[in-house]
Parts: C-alpha cells; sequence; structure tokens
C-alpha cells in the first residue's frame, strides 16, 4: 500500500495526515505504530485519517490514532491541523466546516492568518458528568492531597480536568503534585491537571500534566478548562491569551451554556509518501 | 527551497539523505536543525547530502551532518544508507561504488540481499595514533579506574575505541564505567568504549557507549574494533556476525595490515518533499 501523507504540527504536538478520500487506507494497529515510529517510520504523535462523512451535515469525518496503535476520542492541535490539510490538499474550498470526530461533530473556521478557530462545545460543569465526586457543583472545591488541602476547579471538555491557580507555573510542582491529583480518588476515570498562572485579564500562563501521558507542551482542551475556571473566578476577561509552553492558543467563552472557541496555529511542515 | 529527500535507517540510527547532484542545495546550520528535529521538522540522528565527487576515482562525494549542524567525520551507518539511496534515486547503476567523505575515500558493494558492505579501511594499533598513552603496542593493556585495573583493547577505526570483554552485555556497567573510560586521561581525544561478549568463535554479543553521546544502539566502527580486539586476542574466527540492540553487523578481518569490511541493513522509509 503506497500512501501519501503530510506531516504537520499543532504548538509542537505532531501528526501523520493521511488522505483517505482520494486514496484507500486500511490501518492496522501495527501500521499505524510503524508510521508513528520516530526512527523506523514517520514520527508522530497521533496518525489522523481523514474520511468521507456519515453525518449528512458534516463535510468530513476525521479519526485520530495514538503512537500505540489506539484509537482517541479527540485532539484540538489535530482538529486545527485536519482543517488546514483538507485546504491545502483541495479537498475542500470552504472556510468553515463541520467534521465528525469520535466526539461529536465538531465546528472548525479557518482565519486569515492561517490560524483555525475551533468550537470546543460548552463545558461540561456537573461534577457526576465530569465525572467528580462532589455534592453540589460549584466553581471551586477543596481537594485534599497528601493531608494538604488544594483549592481546585472541575470542568469536561469532553475529557476531565482540574485546575489549579499558582503565583508562577515555571516554580509549579507539575511533576509531584500532577500525578497524585490524576489518580485522586475523587476523579473516578482519572483527570487532566492543569496550573495556571494569571498574568492579566487577557493572558494567563498555563502547565498542563495530561492524564497517562504526563507533562505535555500544549494542550488544546486544558487551555478551555483553564479559561473556563478563571471566567467562574471573574479573573479573566471573555478572551484570554493562554500561553503554553509550546506556544499561545487564544480561548473565548462568554459563560455557562455557551460554547468555547480556541483558536491557534496548524503548521505544515513536508508532504511525503510511505510503503506500507 | 523545495527539497526531495528520503528518510532511511540502518540498525535505528536514521538519515535524511537529501539528492545535491540533481537539486542545488545550500543548507545553513539552522536548516539542518530545523530538518532533525523531530517534531517541527522530519526528524533524524543525522543529515546526509551527496555531492558530485571531486576526486576522479570517486563516483560521489557525501558529507553528513549531526541534528546539532555539526558536520561529523563518518558513519558507517549512514555510508549504507548512502549506496542504497543513490542505487533507489537511480543516480548511478553500480554495484561498487567509491565515495568521498571528510574521513577519506570509502569503497561500498551492494550485496543481493539490499545489504551493503563497506570498506572500513585498515585499523590503527599504534598507541600515538589512536590516540592512547601506552609505551608500546600491544593486544591488551591494563587501565586504572577508581583503583580497580581493567584490561582493554584500544584501537582506531578513524575513530579511537576501547574495548572491554564482559560476561554478559545485558548486565555490563555500561552507564557507570562507560563515561570514566570515555574521559580516562590515557585517551587525550576520549574514547568510544565497547562492551563486548563471545558467544562463539563467530557470533559476539556487544553494547557501545559512544563519545560525547551515551549508549547508542548501533556503532558499526565500534562493531569493527570489537572484532579487531577479538581476533587480536585469538578469541573469533575472521568473519564474525556482530550483534547490538539494534541488529546485527557481519564484520570481516584477515589481520593486522587488513583492511575491515562491515556488511549490514540499510532500509528505505519514506520519501518526501519540504519547503525550507
Amino acid at each position: 500500500m503506497r500512501l501519501k501523507f503530510s506531516k504537520m504540527h499543532g504548538l509542537g504536538n505532531d501528526f501523520v495526515l493521511l488522505d483517505g478520500i482520494s486514496q484507500r487506507i486500511n490501518l492496522s494497529r501495527d501500521k499505524i505504530r510503524r508510521l508513528a515510529d520516530r526512527r523506523a517510520g514517520i514520527g508522530c504523535d497521533q496518525v489522523l485519517v481523514v474520511e468521507a462523512p456519515r453525518n449528512p451535515d458534516a463535510d468530513f469525518r476525521y479519526r485520530i490514532y495514538n503512537a500505540d496503535g489506539g484509537e482517541v476520542e479527540n485532539c484540538g492541535n489535530g482538529a486545527r491541523c485536519f482543517a488546514r490539510f483538507v485546504r491545502e490538499r483541495r479537498l475542500t474550498g470552504k472556510d468553515r466546516l463541520g467534521v465528525e470526530t469520535a466526539a461529536g461533530l465538531l465546528h472548525l473556521t479557518l482565519l486569515d492568518d492561517n490560524s483555525v478557530s475551533v468550537n470546543m462545545g460548552a463545558p461540561v460543569l456537573e461534577p457526576a458528568d465530569i465525572p467528580f465526586a462532589a455534592e453540589h457543583r460549584a466553581d471551586t472545591y477543596p481537594l485534599e492531597v497528601d493531608g494538604e488541602v488544594f483549592t481546585i476547579g472541575a470542568i469536561s471538555m469532553g475529557n476531565p480536568h482540574a485546575v489549579l491557580l499558582v503565583d508562577d507555573v515555571e516554580k509549579a510542582p507539575v511533576e509531584t503534585l500532577g500525578p497524585k491529583i490524576e489518580r485522586h480518588t475523587h476523579f473516578p476515570q482519572r483527570v487532566n491537571v492543569g496550573f495556571l498562572q494569571i498574568e492579566s485579564p487577557d493572558q494567563v500562563r498555563l502547565r498542563v500534566f495530561e492524564r497517562g501521558v504526563g507533562e505535555t507542551r500544549a494542550c488544546g482542551t486544558g487551555a478551555c478548562a483553564a479559561v473556563v475556571f478563571a471566567r467562574l473566578c471573574d479573573l479573566v476577561d471573555e478572551e484570554v491569551k493562554v500561553r503554553l509552553p509550546g506556544g499561545a492558543l487564544t480561548i473565548h467563552w462568554s459563560g455557562p451554556g455557551q460554547a468555547v472557541t480556541m483558536a491557534g496555529p496548524a503548521t505544515t511542515v513536508y508532504h511525503g509518501h510511505i510503503n506500507l
């Protein structure tokens, strides 16, 4: 099987994108692992396959696979790369795209500066739906870790997030406290942990310890959850620049019930073809 | 600048190969770093650029650059990839190739099974030329490290190697003893350190702590030096299979004054093009 592909990245989170519309693609778990291998293959964090939609309201459908071959629900960085890919490969001429993903229908807009805006849906704030063990919904919750009580926010953006305020993200105990909160008994499906520093009402800094992964350079849903938490605490404006180790995202949220939008870059690195 | 490239590897040591004959290539240090970046670029250990020869006895010339942009002298894994690349890209129809490298003229042979044999030249055994601080040339030398005396071989294959016999490479103190010998005062230009286990007269196992790098998956010159040392000690035959963590090389050496040949695989992973 000879496959054309593009290598892209969003804030350093890198993808191999495959056009499954103009070429027939049948990827076993083993082939995905081979594509993702950074020495014996192309190398990437995730493989994204674009397909024709099943849902008549969508323009495309895509599926994302981790380097281990397992399918993942969604990924904001991948969604932005997808939007640039279908335009560059001339699979569409549209600026606004609806795309079916494993996490539901996603709406994307290509912006003039080649960045992409993604409608991430409304945040889930009900503890049982996050899931998080709390009797009532609140903006902040106390969480005891090793006898010390931390104040956190708990929000789902399709995946669960805990957010903590810190004075200085550089000095935040991401590697030590991150894994303890990730596996805290109050989060039965574990949780992503964001360490958030407010720089001004329109700019914050964030480091995220991702569930099952460790600290990453840029977590899109983590940036959304952090801004939702900061807005609930009345610390930031509706539009906030979130500075992550891998680069910046612009998050917009007007309040409960409303969708969060995330805008950020998608970079095409090169195009290639491989025999699998 | 739009560049066509091939991604290849030899025993997991991976390369971006560029044809500088049919396309004009002008690589700054910064551009090499970008090519080698595993997330924002193509990703590789080294970049290899094929050029027309200056020496009339050679078919080609190549230059190899590390991921940091600095030029390196030579690399056995890169030489094998080079030979397959020029055949696959139809830059030559020959099976035997002479190629100019920063370390001198190299002779390569493409074998029927797609592996490549490289004439690595004669080993240098004179201590002053390795360089190694010893009064007389010998097959083995005592070397004191932290009060303990080890028996080593000292050989140059264009780069200096120390070789130690061990009972079991799996348990060899590569990470602790390796760096101490690498920087031992008796090796004024530092040294690569090989830990060698003899399995039979025609098969050995080897782990190499590379100078300035640490343990690697497959060091071609290290495999040559190890077999030279084992032959000098009369422990192996003329042709020996060397099992490294990344795979196997076949080394042939008939004795002092003779050239060492190294045969092993070169794998094409994919072809691509990138705008730099």
